[in-house]
Protein backbone atom coordinates (compact mmCIF):
# COMPACT_ATOMS: atom_id res chain seq x y z
CA UNK A 1 0.00 0.00 0.00
CA UNK A 2 1.42 3.36 -0.72
CA UNK A 3 1.85 6.40 1.31
CA UNK A 4 0.99 8.86 -1.25
CA UNK A 5 -2.21 9.45 -3.18
CA UNK A 6 -2.30 9.84 -7.17
CA UNK A 7 -4.26 12.68 -8.37
CA UNK A 8 -5.90 11.09 -11.80
CA UNK A 9 -7.41 14.29 -12.73
CA UNK A 10 -8.45 17.63 -11.13
CA UNK A 11 -10.82 20.11 -12.02
CA UNK A 12 -11.13 23.96 -11.82
CA UNK A 13 -14.78 25.08 -10.51
CA UNK A 14 -14.26 28.81 -9.17
CA UNK A 15 -11.05 31.17 -8.79
CA UNK A 16 -12.91 33.38 -6.47
CA UNK A 17 -11.28 36.37 -3.83
CA UNK A 18 -10.32 34.19 -1.08
CA UNK A 19 -11.72 30.59 -2.51
CA UNK A 20 -10.30 28.49 -4.96
CA UNK A 21 -12.01 25.18 -5.55
CA UNK A 22 -10.91 22.13 -7.40
CA UNK A 23 -12.30 18.88 -8.01
CA UNK A 24 -9.84 16.14 -7.88
CA UNK A 25 -10.34 12.65 -8.75
CA UNK A 26 -7.69 10.61 -6.66
CA UNK A 27 -6.58 7.06 -6.21
CA UNK A 28 -6.18 6.97 -2.33
CA UNK A 29 -3.15 4.86 -0.30
CA UNK A 30 -5.57 2.65 0.64
CA UNK A 31 -6.53 1.86 -3.11
CA UNK A 32 -9.68 3.05 -3.29
CA UNK A 33 -10.61 5.83 -5.95
CA UNK A 34 -12.96 9.06 -5.24
CA UNK A 35 -13.35 12.65 -6.21
CA UNK A 36 -12.50 15.13 -3.72
CA UNK A 37 -13.07 18.91 -2.65
CA UNK A 38 -9.77 20.77 -2.88
CA UNK A 39 -9.56 25.19 -1.37
CA UNK A 40 -6.31 25.97 -2.32
CA UNK A 41 -5.59 28.75 -0.32
CA UNK A 42 -2.36 31.16 -0.21
CA UNK A 43 -1.79 30.96 3.72
CA UNK A 44 -2.20 33.05 6.19
CA UNK A 45 -0.58 34.69 9.72
CA UNK A 46 -2.08 35.82 12.77
CA UNK A 47 -0.15 37.40 15.72
CA UNK A 48 -1.38 37.56 19.00
CA UNK A 49 -0.19 41.20 19.95
CA UNK A 50 1.32 42.12 23.53
CA UNK A 51 0.63 45.82 24.63
CA UNK A 52 2.05 44.76 27.66
CA UNK A 53 2.80 41.54 29.32
CA UNK A 54 -0.84 41.25 30.71
CA UNK A 55 -2.37 43.13 27.80
CA UNK A 56 -3.68 42.05 24.17
CA UNK A 57 -5.35 43.71 21.20
CA UNK A 58 -8.09 42.12 19.23
CA UNK A 59 -9.84 42.93 16.59
CA UNK A 60 -13.94 42.80 16.17
CA UNK A 61 -14.96 41.78 12.59
CA UNK A 62 -18.06 41.29 10.42
CA UNK A 63 -17.82 37.78 9.51
CA UNK A 64 -20.57 37.18 6.62
CA UNK A 65 -20.01 33.57 6.62
CA UNK A 66 -21.10 33.26 10.32
CA UNK A 67 -23.18 36.41 10.21
CA UNK A 68 -21.90 38.39 13.09
CA UNK A 69 -19.23 39.89 14.60
CA UNK A 70 -15.84 38.18 15.86
CA UNK A 71 -13.49 38.61 18.09
CA UNK A 72 -10.28 37.76 16.33
CA UNK A 73 -6.46 38.38 16.25
CA UNK A 74 -5.01 40.34 13.60
CA UNK A 75 -4.29 37.97 10.38
CA UNK A 76 -4.60 37.87 6.63
CA UNK A 77 -3.87 36.35 3.83
CA UNK A 78 0.21 35.87 2.54
CA UNK A 79 0.88 38.13 -0.57
CA UNK A 80 2.37 36.26 -3.59
CA UNK A 81 5.94 35.23 -2.16
CA UNK A 82 5.80 36.67 0.87
CA UNK A 83 7.23 35.18 4.12
CA UNK A 84 4.84 34.03 6.98
CA UNK A 85 6.69 36.64 9.53
CA UNK A 86 6.79 39.43 7.06
CA UNK A 87 3.06 38.77 6.66
CA UNK A 88 2.93 39.03 10.41
CA UNK A 89 4.44 41.83 10.83
CA UNK A 90 2.17 43.40 8.06
CA UNK A 91 -1.48 42.79 9.23
CA UNK A 92 -0.59 43.98 12.46
CA UNK A 93 -0.04 47.43 11.33
CA UNK A 94 -2.39 47.28 8.78
CA UNK A 95 -5.40 45.65 11.39
CA UNK A 96 -4.56 47.60 14.98
CA UNK A 97 -2.21 50.24 13.55
CA UNK A 98 0.80 48.73 16.18
CA UNK A 99 3.93 47.67 14.96
CA UNK A 100 5.78 45.21 16.54
CA UNK A 101 9.60 45.32 17.35
CA UNK A 102 9.39 41.52 17.80
CA UNK A 103 7.75 38.62 16.63
CA UNK A 104 8.00 34.93 18.44
CA UNK A 105 6.34 31.95 16.34
CA UNK A 106 3.83 30.20 18.84
CA UNK A 107 3.25 27.55 15.78
CA UNK A 108 0.84 26.88 12.97
CA UNK A 109 -2.48 25.65 12.42
CA UNK A 110 -4.54 23.36 9.52
CA UNK A 111 -7.78 25.33 9.59
CA UNK A 112 -9.92 22.25 8.07
CA UNK A 113 -7.55 20.03 6.41
CA UNK A 114 -10.57 18.12 5.51
CA UNK A 115 -11.28 20.39 2.53
CA UNK A 116 -8.25 22.99 1.88
CA UNK A 117 -4.52 23.29 2.42
CA UNK A 118 -4.98 26.52 4.58
CA UNK A 119 -2.73 27.13 6.93
CA UNK A 120 -2.43 30.07 9.86
CA UNK A 121 0.78 30.74 11.07
CA UNK A 122 0.60 32.01 14.97
CA UNK A 123 3.32 34.44 16.09
CA UNK A 124 3.15 36.90 19.33
CA UNK A 125 3.88 40.24 18.49
CA UNK A 126 5.96 42.28 21.44
CA UNK A 127 7.35 45.99 21.81
CA UNK A 128 4.41 47.63 20.00
CA UNK A 129 4.78 51.04 18.50
CA UNK A 130 1.87 53.19 17.24
CA UNK A 131 1.58 53.60 13.64
CA UNK A 132 -1.27 54.55 11.20
CA UNK A 133 -3.91 51.71 10.73
CA UNK A 134 -4.84 51.37 7.03
CA UNK A 135 -8.01 49.03 7.04
CA UNK A 136 -9.34 47.81 3.58
CA UNK A 137 -12.75 49.03 2.57
CA UNK A 138 -13.83 45.34 2.92
CA UNK A 139 -12.91 45.07 6.59
CA UNK A 140 -15.16 46.84 9.43
CA UNK A 141 -12.57 46.44 11.92
CA UNK A 142 -12.36 47.66 15.62
CA UNK A 143 -9.54 47.46 17.68
CA UNK A 144 -10.02 46.63 21.30
CA UNK A 145 -7.68 46.24 24.47
CA UNK A 146 -8.35 43.43 26.72
CA UNK A 147 -6.05 41.64 29.51
CA UNK A 148 -4.39 38.49 28.57
CA UNK A 149 -6.39 36.68 31.15
CA UNK A 150 -9.53 38.40 29.97
CA UNK A 151 -8.75 36.96 26.91
CA UNK A 152 -8.08 33.28 28.27
CA UNK A 153 -11.38 33.35 29.95
CA UNK A 154 -13.50 34.81 27.10
CA UNK A 155 -11.95 31.05 25.01
CA UNK A 156 -12.72 28.93 28.08
CA UNK A 157 -16.44 30.03 27.96
CA UNK A 158 -17.25 30.04 24.21
CA UNK A 159 -16.87 33.83 23.68
CA UNK A 160 -14.04 33.43 21.70
CA UNK A 161 -14.29 30.47 18.74
CA UNK A 162 -12.27 31.47 16.23
CA UNK A 163 -9.88 28.94 15.68
CA UNK A 164 -6.70 30.91 15.38
CA UNK A 165 -7.44 32.90 17.96
CA UNK A 166 -8.01 30.00 20.47
CA UNK A 167 -4.88 28.35 19.03
CA UNK A 168 -2.41 31.32 19.38
CA UNK A 169 -4.16 32.31 22.44
CA UNK A 170 -3.48 28.57 24.39
CA UNK A 171 -0.47 28.41 23.14
CA UNK A 172 0.54 31.80 24.56
CA UNK A 173 -0.51 30.81 27.66
CA UNK A 174 1.21 27.04 27.68
CA UNK A 175 4.53 29.09 26.77
CA UNK A 176 3.65 31.49 29.37
CA UNK A 177 3.45 28.97 31.71
CA UNK A 178 6.33 27.09 31.05
CA UNK A 179 8.82 30.13 31.07
CA UNK A 180 7.36 30.64 34.63
CA UNK A 181 7.64 26.79 35.78
CA UNK B 1 -24.55 52.28 11.01
CA UNK B 2 -26.52 49.35 10.44
CA UNK B 3 -25.20 45.80 13.09
CA UNK B 4 -26.36 43.29 10.30
CA UNK B 5 -25.40 43.02 6.78
CA UNK B 6 -27.83 42.45 3.74
CA UNK B 7 -27.81 39.98 1.40
CA UNK B 8 -28.38 41.21 -2.06
CA UNK B 9 -28.44 38.68 -4.00
CA UNK B 10 -26.68 35.08 -3.38
CA UNK B 11 -25.47 32.70 -6.12
CA UNK B 12 -24.67 28.51 -6.01
CA UNK B 13 -21.51 27.71 -7.47
CA UNK B 14 -20.92 24.15 -6.57
CA UNK B 15 -22.56 21.70 -4.33
CA UNK B 16 -20.34 18.68 -3.45
CA UNK B 17 -19.68 16.39 -1.21
CA UNK B 18 -18.26 18.45 1.41
CA UNK B 19 -18.17 21.81 -0.27
CA UNK B 20 -21.29 23.75 -0.94
CA UNK B 21 -19.90 27.48 -1.89
CA UNK B 22 -22.15 30.43 -2.71
CA UNK B 23 -20.61 33.56 -4.15
CA UNK B 24 -23.17 36.53 -2.10
CA UNK B 25 -23.11 40.10 -2.98
CA UNK B 26 -23.82 41.84 0.62
CA UNK B 27 -24.26 45.37 2.31
CA UNK B 28 -21.67 45.05 5.14
CA UNK B 29 -22.63 46.96 8.48
CA UNK B 30 -19.97 49.89 7.28
CA UNK B 31 -21.97 50.71 4.10
CA UNK B 32 -20.03 49.19 1.40
CA UNK B 33 -21.14 46.57 -0.98
CA UNK B 34 -19.10 43.70 -2.11
CA UNK B 35 -18.95 40.18 -3.49
CA UNK B 36 -18.31 37.56 -0.62
CA UNK B 37 -17.55 33.41 -1.02
CA UNK B 38 -19.49 31.68 1.44
CA UNK B 39 -18.95 28.06 2.07
CA UNK B 40 -22.21 26.76 3.67
CA UNK B 41 -21.26 23.32 5.78
CA UNK B 42 -23.44 21.24 8.20
CA UNK B 43 -21.19 21.84 11.07
CA UNK B 44 -19.42 18.88 12.86
CA UNK B 45 -18.15 16.74 16.58
CA UNK B 46 -14.91 16.27 17.37
CA UNK B 47 -13.76 13.97 20.73
CA UNK B 48 -10.51 13.83 22.43
CA UNK B 49 -11.19 9.87 23.85
CA UNK B 50 -9.05 9.24 27.17
CA UNK B 51 -8.54 5.69 27.49
CA UNK B 52 -7.30 6.56 30.87
CA UNK B 53 -6.42 9.44 32.55
CA UNK B 54 -2.80 10.12 31.06
CA UNK B 55 -3.92 7.61 27.51
CA UNK B 56 -6.13 9.15 24.50
CA UNK B 57 -6.86 7.92 21.13
CA UNK B 58 -6.11 9.60 18.18
CA UNK B 59 -6.81 8.76 14.36
CA UNK B 60 -3.92 8.95 11.39
CA UNK B 61 -5.69 10.09 8.45
CA UNK B 62 -4.61 10.47 4.88
CA UNK B 63 -6.10 14.20 4.18
CA UNK B 64 -5.68 15.10 0.34
CA UNK B 65 -5.98 18.96 0.60
CA UNK B 66 -2.53 18.77 2.44
CA UNK B 67 -1.24 15.85 0.30
CA UNK B 68 -0.22 13.96 3.55
CA UNK B 69 -1.29 12.22 7.05
CA UNK B 70 -2.13 13.62 9.98
CA UNK B 71 -2.47 12.63 13.45
CA UNK B 72 -6.41 14.27 14.70
CA UNK B 73 -8.59 13.40 17.50
CA UNK B 74 -12.04 11.77 15.62
CA UNK B 75 -14.27 13.75 14.02
CA UNK B 76 -17.12 14.05 11.74
CA UNK B 77 -20.07 16.27 10.14
CA UNK B 78 -23.71 16.15 11.62
CA UNK B 79 -26.04 13.90 9.65
CA UNK B 80 -29.48 16.28 8.94
CA UNK B 81 -30.92 17.11 12.25
CA UNK B 82 -28.44 15.02 14.29
CA UNK B 83 -27.40 16.81 18.13
CA UNK B 84 -23.66 17.36 18.08
CA UNK B 85 -22.89 15.44 21.34
CA UNK B 86 -24.59 12.31 19.02
CA UNK B 87 -22.11 12.93 16.43
CA UNK B 88 -19.83 13.44 18.85
CA UNK B 89 -20.48 9.40 19.89
CA UNK B 90 -20.95 8.26 16.60
CA UNK B 91 -17.53 9.24 15.52
CA UNK B 92 -15.76 8.28 18.51
CA UNK B 93 -17.23 4.61 17.61
CA UNK B 94 -16.93 4.54 14.11
CA UNK B 95 -13.41 6.18 13.54
CA UNK B 96 -12.04 4.31 16.84
CA UNK B 97 -14.20 1.43 17.58
CA UNK B 98 -14.94 2.29 20.78
CA UNK B 99 -17.88 3.61 22.90
CA UNK B 100 -18.12 6.88 25.34
CA UNK B 101 -20.14 6.48 28.02
CA UNK B 102 -19.40 9.88 28.66
CA UNK B 103 -19.08 13.22 26.66
CA UNK B 104 -18.26 16.64 28.46
CA UNK B 105 -18.21 19.52 26.11
CA UNK B 106 -14.82 21.44 25.98
CA UNK B 107 -15.80 24.18 23.47
CA UNK B 108 -16.73 24.64 19.99
CA UNK B 109 -14.67 26.49 17.01
CA UNK B 110 -15.25 28.08 13.75
CA UNK B 111 -12.00 26.80 11.39
CA UNK B 112 -12.32 29.51 9.55
CA UNK B 113 -15.16 32.36 9.28
CA UNK B 114 -13.28 34.34 6.59
CA UNK B 115 -15.00 32.23 3.77
CA UNK B 116 -17.32 29.13 5.88
CA UNK B 117 -19.64 28.54 8.61
CA UNK B 118 -18.18 25.59 9.75
CA UNK B 119 -18.20 24.93 13.38
CA UNK B 120 -16.66 22.17 15.11
CA UNK B 121 -17.87 21.21 18.51
CA UNK B 122 -15.10 20.13 20.76
CA UNK B 123 -15.57 17.47 23.35
CA UNK B 124 -13.64 14.92 26.18
CA UNK B 125 -14.93 11.20 25.89
CA UNK B 126 -14.57 9.00 29.14
CA UNK B 127 -15.48 5.68 30.14
CA UNK B 128 -14.30 3.95 26.52
CA UNK B 129 -15.32 0.40 26.19
CA UNK B 130 -14.41 -1.24 22.98
CA UNK B 131 -16.97 -1.74 20.16
CA UNK B 132 -16.31 -2.36 16.32
CA UNK B 133 -14.95 0.43 14.17
CA UNK B 134 -17.21 0.96 10.91
CA UNK B 135 -14.60 3.06 8.87
CA UNK B 136 -16.37 4.32 5.41
CA UNK B 137 -13.94 3.39 2.11
CA UNK B 138 -13.35 6.63 1.55
CA UNK B 139 -11.31 7.42 5.30
CA UNK B 140 -8.23 6.02 5.57
CA UNK B 141 -7.41 5.66 9.42
CA UNK B 142 -5.20 3.97 11.41
CA UNK B 143 -6.14 4.37 15.30
CA UNK B 144 -3.18 5.21 17.48
CA UNK B 145 -3.35 5.45 22.07
CA UNK B 146 -0.87 8.14 22.31
CA UNK B 147 -0.11 9.76 26.71
CA UNK B 148 -1.74 12.94 26.86
CA UNK B 149 1.23 14.39 27.77
CA UNK B 150 3.23 13.38 24.39
CA UNK B 151 0.12 14.55 22.30
CA UNK B 152 0.42 17.63 24.03
CA UNK B 153 4.09 18.19 23.24
CA UNK B 154 3.40 17.24 19.79
CA UNK B 155 0.87 20.39 19.61
CA UNK B 156 3.53 22.97 21.23
CA UNK B 157 6.11 21.04 19.05
CA UNK B 158 4.18 21.49 15.43
CA UNK B 159 3.99 18.03 15.18
CA UNK B 160 -0.14 18.06 15.66
CA UNK B 161 -1.40 21.17 13.66
CA UNK B 162 -4.89 20.23 13.29
CA UNK B 163 -7.33 23.16 14.52
CA UNK B 164 -9.45 21.13 16.01
CA UNK B 165 -7.10 18.98 17.07
CA UNK B 166 -4.86 21.31 18.66
CA UNK B 167 -7.73 23.11 20.48
CA UNK B 168 -9.46 20.56 21.82
CA UNK B 169 -6.53 19.07 23.44
CA UNK B 170 -5.10 22.85 24.94
CA UNK B 171 -8.66 23.11 26.01
CA UNK B 172 -8.66 19.93 27.80
CA UNK B 173 -5.58 20.51 29.36
CA UNK B 174 -6.53 23.78 30.99
CA UNK B 175 -9.53 22.31 32.08
CA UNK B 176 -7.70 19.47 33.48
CA UNK B 177 -5.32 22.17 35.15
CA UNK B 178 -8.27 23.97 36.88
CA UNK B 179 -9.66 21.15 38.35
CA UNK B 180 -6.34 20.13 39.92
CA UNK B 181 -5.84 24.29 41.35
Amino acid sequence: MSEEARVVSSREIHHGRVVHLFVDTVTLPNGHTTALEVIKHPGAAAVVPFLDSDTILLVRQYRHAVGGYLLEIPAGKLDAGEAPERCAARETEEETGHRAGRLEKLGAILTTPGFTDEIIHLYAGYDLVPTTAATEPDEDLTVLTMSFADALSRVEHGEITDAKTMSALLLAARARDRARA
